[in-house]
């Protein structure tokens, strides 16, 4: 890939800041700015080398830019957009790391100058942990990143936004940006919510009896509070929908368990709900 | 600790083949003679080194033996150790590696003459893998074992117990065997429900799309089908209220999400329900 000018990095956490270590590690970009309204976490990006300079200004931050990638937390995402595509040149790249899709892409694509700038991207990596701190340059390898494009979307850009997410390490595939929320919702935002409500089921003190399958199954309840209120909140039509269709594995496995069918339980655990009926299991 | 005589290992499996291991590598008993119904799977212990000797008749393998440690599935424990019991010497030990402790001890202490050889106990420890192919001298190492005795359980029986178990790299902890079984339905079975459920909640084509909380969430829904259907049957009630529990919380959340408060969302996450009224999380 052509070497990049000026990257500017909205929001410098643990996504921002793995995207600036993977550029720096890259040889990628002539310049990364980190942007972000917190001065002392901005340091801390400049020291760890995930950004060269920091600056607390989004409009000044992407006035010379190629890319502005806004890796704020979803809630601000969509305003971040149109501010950065607003202040910076003509040529500019917009593109985000949100991990929901729909909301953002129809409040952008209200705004022609943002729109025609924009391409929709969810970098599918993450962790329990948050901030630079725990940011790294192969964070992305190997893993996926969805562009959303739609009609509106201009050609030219989403080709660069390709080539962009690609050269971080990332496949890059597209999908439609409700189709992305639904498919999320699923995969990503459904376990999220599992994961802390078995978190919540279980008392402290029964802990020291648990082992391996409540620890992974919970491992993501360490997640950031704030940011996954923002991302139930952005894709709430979804989420609910998920948690409907997990529920009826419980209202399922209820059923099997008072069948009494050790039949029943086993198709229940392997998927095949159409034989759930103690007379077919047998 | 004094070194065993026979050791006697009913099922070698996972847990059985391990305990042969670690018999077998800390020193810990003359001979370790593993039971089972396939001989070719007895076969495989012994060439892995976790058994000395293969048997395929229980009152056979158990006659000499010092301890009997029954590892079978949940549902043929009892009776397993019922016939160690009869089968073997007066000063035998007989215990058990059963997820589920309630109905095991109950069923056992109808019968007064293997009552006073038993002591109940569940290591916990295991994984998504099952057979003697995945099973490990160090899988118990600071693993926590739960015995369960009872009133009938004799005193030095259970001392011989805790040894036994100790030995084998456990920290030994003693529990009532319903409270057991309900500490173990929200520690264990329910993560293992939970588990499934998302399985089986998210279509095959979706996973490509899938990160950590998917992948850490459903991992133990790997395991074998057949032996947790026998836990779950034998721990229905306490498994039927701990999913109650559960969906308590999925209640909770729908209600937080359908509020369209993000403080609702964030008091949830952190399983402060008392803080789940919108008005409450300002």
């Amino acid at each position: 890939m052509e070497r990049l000018g000026t990257v500017a990095i909205v929001g410098v956490g643990l996504i921002g800041g793995s995207i600036g270590l993977a550029l720096r590690a890259r040889g990628l970009a002539d310049r990364v700015i980190g942007i972000g309204r917190d001065r002392d976490r901005l340091a801390e990006a400049v020291t760890r080398g995930a950004i060269d300079e920091a600056e607390t200004q989004l409009s000044r931050g992407v006035a010379h830019a190629d890319v502005a990638v806004i890796c704020t937390p979803v809630g601000r995402i969509a305003e971040d957009c149109i501010l950065a595509a607003s202040s910076g040149p003509s040529e500019l790249l917009v593109t985000d790391a949100g991990s929901t899709k729909g909301e953002i892409v129809a409040a952008i694509e209200r705004i022609p100058t943002a729109c025609k700038k924009f391409v929709a991207a969810h970098p599918i990596a993450g962790s329990e942990k948050s901030g630079v701190g725990a940011a790294s340059a192969d964070l992305f390898t190997g893993r996926t990143c969805i562009l959303t494009p739609t009609a509106l979307t201009s050609p030219d850009r989403l080709e660069r936004a390709r080539k962009f997410w690609g050269s971080l390490g990332f496949q890059v595939t597209n999908l439609d940006p409700w189709e992305h929320d639904k498919i999320l919702a699923l995969t990503s935002h459904l376990p999220h919510v599992v994961a802390s409500a078995l978190a919540n089921s279980v008392p402290q003190g029964y802990r020291e009896f648990a082992a391996g399958a409540y620890r992974d199954g919970t491992r993501v309840a360490a997640a950031d509070a704030t940011l996954w209120a923002e991302i139930f909140l952005a894709n709430k039509a979804a989420v609910l929908d998920a948690i409907d269709t997990f529920d009826l594995r419980l209202v399922e496995f209820r059923a099997a368990l008072n069948s009494g069918d050790a039949g029943c339980l086993v198709n229940w655990w392997r998927g095949s709900p159409s034989d759930l009926n103690p007379a077919n299991s047998k």
